[in-house]
């Protein structure tokens, strides 16, 4: 998906709603687990029922990963069902040397044909550029990230700059804002507004609302551009609203405060 | 695996070498396309061929996933047909949030009993612990890489560091050498000498002997300690050193050649 179809997209829903579809095979609906495939099971509901607020989902690997070939059945099926004008994120965090890059892109963009993958900054410009090559493709690189482990290495001073902001004014330089966004988490308010000023047309994708603490005006009153500019992503917030048989209508509900919430922004 | 262990098997074989199945379909010997299971096939003949030299193998999940479903279940038969007394590696350079973390955890430890797997530092402590809660598993977490890319954000002049070794030190803290291996690429030979006496305990796993440039007496003369201390990962000049019938021969040889190099250091 290219950057006008995702402008597009988010200025027709009024809406800059990422669901994140880290689907926890023992957190969802007992009665699921009858399904030939819950997880999917779980997933169809889910974007059934929030297919009409959101702009994007972000399908965590993790979570398939771990439950081993079925868990990437389930990713694949859940890739498929996702309406075609609804941005896709892979969240696996890849990085690694050019040759072996290379393959993590192909992963990601034909074996399972998502728009963007997110990618760890560590080892450098080969480390990034193969996810740069692809048409309508996206890189989605860690800039500052809503763990409490961010302030770990992300905030050293080096240089006279905080490494975060090495990084993401660097990893900029390597593509467009048509091809590369970032990763910054909602819980670290100055930042916002700071890497807005730092980068003023690249989209991010904005974890941290909901269960990590962050809040949508924040977000948007410091971190909005003229094409919205940011992708809030809502995992535990949407997906687990309830866990009874109601869990895709409380989903709904909470996709739908969330986009009128972000509307009145837009 | 445990570190006794593993310092047996060196000890043992006089070896240090580990070989890394980079298994890309496009390169394997065109004979082996026939098999139903072509890269499995391939690094079947590789390991009968190279048991005998070797102390660990890395499986570089990349190459793997790429092929999506079929990779998977090539990695898992390959897996289970490494020996138990060899140290197995998934080279995933994973990194994220912690209950993210714990999933890939659970992917590389339960779901692929791998010994090891190796993690990007990026995101701080709440992304590398959850690889330290397995008794006889460890994170080999990323500190000077072997890549052109390496000198982008690792050689940052960070309080008076390089990042790279703020990283290492900060990474030790949170586990033992008996839980947390670094990679260090061996195409820098400087850094080799000093990382050894920053942590003089910790294993390192090196990559960049062989198609990278790095050589073997540099590594073992710069970075070994009394346990070895390190694991030399060879890819490309072991496994795809012939593209014909021959091709698990040339790969006893090149193994062997590279075991008796390291044996005069043991």
């Amino acid at each position: 998906m290219d950057r006008n179809q995702l402008v597009a997209e988010i200025k027709s829903k009024k809406s800059l709603l990422c669901v994140g579809l880290d689907t926890d095979i023992e957190k969802i609906p007992a009665h699921l687990l009858q399904e030939e495939d819950p997880v999917f099971a779980f997933n169809k509901a889910i974007i059934d029922a929030t297919a009409e607020y959101a702009v994007s989902y972000k399908l965590n690997t993790a979570f398939y990963e771990a439950l081993g070939i079925q868990g990437w059945l389930s990713l694949q099926k859940t890739l498929n069902y996702i309406p075609g004008n609804i941005f896709t994120i892979a969240d696996a965090k890849r990085g690694d040397i050019g040759n072996t890059a290379d393959q993590y892109a192909k992963t990601f963009f034909q074996t399972y044909p998502f728009d963007s993958v997110t990618v760890a900054p560590y080892m450098g410009e080969d480390s990034v550029k193969p996810f740069l090559q692809y048409d309508g493709k996206w890189a989605i690189v860690l800039g500052v990230t809503s763990n409490a482990g961010s302030k770990d290495f992300q905030f050293l001073k080096c240089e006279d700059e905080l490494l975060y902001e090495k990084v993401m004014q660097k990893v900029a330089g390597w593509g467009t804002p048509s091809n590369t966004m970032f990763v910054v988490g909602a819980t670290r308010t100055e930042q916002l507004r700071e890497v807005r000023q730092l980068l003023p047309d690249h989209f991010f994708l904005i974890p941290g609302v909901g269960a990590q603490g962050g809040d949508v005006p924040t977000v948007c009153n410091n971190a909005m551009n003229n094409d919205g500019g940011v992708l809030i992503n809502v995992s535990r917030g949407v997906i687990y609203k309830s866990s009874g048989a109601d869990f895709a209508i409380a989903a709904a509900k909470a996709a739908k405060e969330y986009q009128q919430e972000m509307a009145a922004f837009l």
